[in-house]
Formats: C-alpha cells, structure tokens, sequence
C-alpha cells in the first residue's frame, strides 16, 4: 500500500472561527484516524476562514464539503448556495439562515442532489433534526415541544433554586458562560422562535418563516411567580411549541408551567428537550447539552461524518475490546438477622475483611429479628459476592442475604 | 404524465404476520399517499408471508426491500442473507438474531453495497439505533446506559406504586397486554440483554455477541425491597449497561437502584429509554414507548421510508398549512389587589363574563394588599387576554395583572 495519503483524504473546507469553529477545527485532527476506520476516508481541514483571513473561493475549490458557522444571514447564505451549486455538501449550525431562507437552501440541496446538514443548529447535539427527518418519516406528528434555549433554563433553574431574580440570575449564567454578553436573542426568545421554525418545518413538511413564529421572553418573570408556582407542584420553563390546531398549525415561544408528570418538566440547567407526539408513537422525548462550543462542534462532526458514509451502514469492527467481567458497582444489602447484640458488629467485620465500605445502615426490628438495610460504596463486585457468601455463613441470619446494585449519581 | 402508475411503487416484501408485521402491513396503506409526496414513490406491499402461506422466493422476486418481522434465528437468517445478496434492502426487528449473527449480517450489507436497517429492534420508536450510527458518529462514547425493556419496567414501576409482589405485578402487565403469556426472556433479562449487546456493537465498534452479555432479571426483586429503597429516595430500574472498563467493555443487564436526579429515574411504566455518555457531549438521553405493534411497526416504516429517501434530504413542502395565531391554554394569572371585601367577586365576574373558568386559587393577606394567585382552565388565548385587560381596569388592582401559560398534563 503505497498510495498517496492524500487519495483517502476527504477535505472540509471551514466557514468560521468562533467558539464553535475553533472548537471544530479542534476536533477534526483528534478524532481523524477513527473516522478514517469508520469511513475509510481521512478528514481534513483543507482551508479555514477567519474574520481576517482566508478566501471562500479558495476554500471551496480545495474542498469536498464546507461547514458554514459564521452565523448571520449573508455571506453566509450565498456562500451555503454557491458551494451547493459547485456540487459540494454543506453542513451548517446556523439557525437564523435556516429558520429565514430554508425553502431556498433546501430547494438548492435538492435540485444539486447534494446532502445540507444542520443538527448543530436545535438542540446542541440532541439529534432533533435526524430523526424528524428519518426516523420519524413514518409517523403523522401532532405536536412537538422543546426546550431549546439552554440560557433561559439555566436561568429559570436558578431562579426556582436560589429564589434570584431574572438579573441576578442572568448575572450568574454570563459568568458561568452559559449567556452571552448581549444575551438578548436568547431571553426574548428570538433564538427559541427561530429552532421552532425549523422543527415545524420538518414535523410538519409546511413552511415556517420565523416571522410566523409568536415569541415571548422570560424577562418579566419574577421570584415570586416561581414561589407560588412551586406552591402549585409547576415547573417553569421557556417551551417552544408547534402543533396542529385544526387544518392549521401554530407555532410560539412563551414561558409556561408544567406539572411534574411532563416529560420536560425535569430537564434543568443548561440542557435542551424536544417531545415528539404522534398518534402512533405516542410521544418520543430527547435530551442533552443545548449549546456550548463542545457540543455543537460534535453535532457538526456528526454531520460530516454522515456526509461520508453511506446510509444506514454498520461499519467493521474497528477494533475488538475484551470483554471485562468484574467491573465496580455500589450495592443495596438486605439482610434478616436474629435481633440481638453484636449482629452488627459481626456484619461490619466480615464487610471491612473483603473492603466492603458501607455508607449508609438502616436497621428494624420485627420482634425476634431485625432487618439491616445498607447501602455500600462502590467496589469491586467480585469483592462484593464474596462477602455475601461469607454473610451467608452466619448463624444469625435468618434468610439468604439480597443485593441489588446501586447506580451512582454522577451528574445533575 | 401517463407513465404507468406501476413505474412509481416501491414494493415492500413482509415476512411474518404476527402483532408487528400485522400493525406494519396496516400502516403502510395509511401513509401511502404521504410518503408518496415525501419521497416521489408509493410504497405497496407486494407479498405477505405468513406462517401458513407464502414463498419467501416469490416475495423476494417482486420485492424491492424485505421486511422481516418473523422473529427467532432461523429461517429469518437466511431470508435476510439471500434478500441482501440479491441486492435488496432490508429492514428486521429481530434482535435475537442480530446479537447473535449481526457481525455476518452487517458484513453481507457491505458487501451487497444495501442497507440493513434494524431501528425495531431496540426501544421502539425511540431511534437509538440510528443516533448511535450516525448523530454519534462524532463522538467517543464511554458509556450506555438503558432501560431496554418496557415489560419489565412496567412491572417494577407498579411493584413500587402499590406495594405488589412481583407475581401480581406480571399478572397485571399480562392483562394490560405489557407482558407475553410466556414472559420469561422479558423477566429474566435476556430480552434487555440481546437489546444491550446491538447498542454495545454500535456504541463501541467492538463485536459483541449476547453470549457476553451478563444478565439478571427481576424475579427475586420483593415488595420489601422497593419500600426500603423508597426511603432512601431510590427509584429500583432493570438498567442494560456497556461502558469501557479499562482497555476493556463490560456489557452487562440487572435490577439497579438510581438517585432521583439521574436521567432514567423518572421513566416509568411500558417506557423505554437511552442515556449515552461521552466526554464531549456530556450526555444525551432519549425516551419513549419502547414495545407494543404499532409503536415498533411505525419504526419499521421508518427504516423503509429512510431506506428510499437521500441522506439527510429535506423533502420539498409538502403542504401550506395555515398559521393559526389564537389558540387554547391555561393560564396561570397573579394580581396584586386591595384587601377588601368584594375583590374575588368581582374578579371572578369578569373572568366568568369572558368565559375564563377558575381551576384553583390561592389568596394570600399582605397587609392592606393580597395577592391572588389562579390557575385557569384552557381558554383560547384571545378571550383570556380581554379578560386580563378588564381586570386592568379594576380599582382594586394594586399593580398590573401578570399571567403565565399553564401546560395540561396530558401524559401519564
């Protein structure tokens, strides 16, 4: 095999260097030798263009699919068009474009038999745009909801949290990084409105201009509102809606209580949600990371990679892990044991023998017996079985021990 | 346009009849005409196979994708092989058979350059199949978590909500239609293991054959368990689990208790449901009707309907659906108001005049104010906003009255 390298290049050209761009341009030589097993191609980044530097015809002429992430409306549209026209694929984050000039970019991707991506413009990296428009091809949809704007929900989770107004709350997301320093877009709802527009337009296979779309901001809401909700058992959250309403379809933005049972109802902090309902599937929801340089760039990364694979393909093994039988896990002990002195103790020792660390005991009595209820830290589980078999052996129990794993909780 | 109607069928092959492939063969007549306008062609079944009638050898002929909804390894084996050596798509629910044979499956759709397509085959509708394939490409994933099985999660969420034994909670899914009348490949786990063992091959690109997958089921699970954990603010869950161990992966399915705060606590019932876990995209979750015909024959339909349309197209609109603007909410209202005799009535006068109904209201003393706090029941939008700008003009009113939407629990 001595073939040019640059023969299994597959070369992308970038559009952008902001937050987002500069996170793609990051990702593409990390994750390089794996999509070359996965597609058999190598991608590289063929030209970049800054605010300063770089020419969109140069780009475009060294490259087989162009990642748009300017944002704004022009030059990013005539660029998107053009690089169509030339017969290349295009993978855009830009919400504002699509939500305004859709029907002209995808009329242009169709009519030039070229594929136009845009995961990373709703929902971050929750694959929202996909399965609207592949996996639910099947399905008459009725309605779908979202949290889209992970800025307003984080400030709405800290609101709820802390009993903070809107401004300390917006205060706090700018200096975690989750608002912008003109966050306006995000909590009039504009930025909302507009990712609306687009899973309308693709649940419903009609047109939506964001101009259409009703929105609302979470500005005006105070502490209070959030204290009597509270009160009520509701969740408040910014939620985007777009459904039938007769032979019609509406679809807005507005701040709105939810009861817990609702599938969005606990989707807090940064994180985004779209719940597809449907007669037939009854309702589908996904959830995620909304935005953030990361996030975004790997949605994008996942449309590139798309772009390079043939549909539906499960590629070879890339490569053959051994499978590991003892892994670590936390456990749930129960044991029924005579009730009387020094059965604890007994426990305690033969669990600190094998390493076992218990975290939390709860202990009953029931007359002549009691029950210990513990929860353990992790450990490993052959560690864990082999204490059991020696609690087994006890006098003082009164039944086989029972275990039932504990999964930690390592986010939220 | 004359052409012969005949020029314009995509004509689907059905192998098996039974709850599934009965709901598919209902669907696809339905939703002719739409996918007809999404795709250009109409899809028609050009053969059913059932277990009394049918030659695979004459459906395949006529057939320009296969469907296999029979179950079991063989003959559903070597239909899928020959149909794919004959250069067709195919599309399969069968997850026994892909945990067991995927690797020779997916190898012979490579080879034969068709799509296999097996979105049923785990979770439903819930598309983790193609999210994992291609949303994820992007992504190194350390970590899946799922609940895989909606009977065995029925039964355990019902053991938790009314203190059942494990043998009524099965009688009462075998009544609900939730549980087979032979429920033991649900109930032992082997069902969620084969289910573990696809998403494993997906999620890590590393061969995983059910024979690797460790499993528990639920059967021993007591009352007495479940109330314990209760107390410890747990919920108790059947998890599949595949996650790198070191240079290794451990796939494995048994009962676990989660923290409230992690992403699958909060499904319940027939549901299912997938957490993916990696570095760059923190984690996605996706949610919903896992089992039951129409669910999964809507998912087949989905596989076929992506097999005949580009990657990643956006269809051409196919409808002007009106943008309706009024439309019916709740609505939560806060008034501040003068705390005098008379200001609920006449409050409640003009949201009755409107046609605004009180669903709950909370008034609370602040010195010479009060505030009352209602919930309203749905109203269209417009008569609820004359109601409040009557209010407005109350004397009474110590501040302008302030009002935020109110979601209906619909599901659950």
């Amino acid at each position: 095999m001595t073939s040019d390298p640059g023969d299994r290049a597959f070369r992308v050209g970038l559009l952008g260097h902001g937050t987002v761009g500069a996170a793609f341009a990051a990702l593409v030589p990390q994750h390089a030798a794996r999509v070359e097993r996965l597609t058999g191609l190598r991608p590289e980044l063929s030209g970049v263009m800054t605010r300063r530097s770089g020419s969109f015809e140069e780009i475009l002429e060294r490259s087989d699919l162009i990642v748009e992430l300017t944002g704004g409306i022009e030059p990013a549209r005539g660029w998107l068009l053009r690089a169509m026209q030339e017969g290349r694929h295009v993978v855009t984050a830009n919400k504002q474009l699509l939500s305004q000039y859709g029907e002209e970019l995808w009329e242009c991707a169709r009519a030039n038999g070229v594929q136009l991506r845009f995961e990373g413009a709703v929902a971050g990296v929750v694959p929202v745009i996909r399965v609207l428009q592949e996996a639910l091809a099947g399905a008459t949809i009725d309605r779908v909801h979202g949290i889209v704007n992970g800025t307003t929900n984080f400030i709405l989770t800290e609101m709820a949290r802390t009993g903070m107004t809107f401004a300390e709350a917006l205060a706090e997301a700018q200096r975690l990084g989750y608002a912008e320093a003109d966050p306006s877009e995000d909590v009039d709802g504009r930025d909302a409105a507009a990712k609306m527009a687009i899973l309308a337009r693709l649940a419903f296979a009609s047109p939506v201009h964001l101009d259409q779309v009703r929105y609302e901001g979470i500005e005006h809401i105070q502490p209070d509102d959030l204290a009597y909700a509270h009160e009520l058992g509701l969740e408040l959250k910014l939620i985007g809606t777009a459904e039938r309403v007769g032979s019609g379809l509406n679809v807005r933005v507005h701040p709105a209580f939810l009861y817990p049972g609702h599938p969005l109802a606990s989707v807090s902090g940064p994180f985004n949600a779209v719940t597809v309902e449907s007669e037939e599937i009854t309702e589908i929801t996904m959830s995620g990371p909304g935005a953030g340089g990361p996030q975004t760039a790997s949605a994008v990364l996942g449309d590139v990679i798309s772009a390079m694979i043939p549909p539906a393909s499960t590629p070879p093994t890339a490569q053959v892990l051994e499978i590991v039988d003892d892994v670590v896990s936390a456990f749930y002990l129960h044991l029924e044991v005579a009730d009387e002195p020094g059965v604890l103790a007994s426990v305690a020792k033969i669990l600190a023998e094998r390493g076992v660390s218990v975290k939390s005991v709860v202990q009953r009595g029931l007359g002549e017996q009691a029950r210990l209820v513990m929860v353990v830290h992790p450990v490993l589980e052959s560690r864990f079985f082999a204490a059991m078999a020696a609690l087994g052996g006890l006098d003082v129990l009164r039944a086989p021990p029972r275990a039932i794993r504990v999964l930690e909780e390592e986010f939220g």
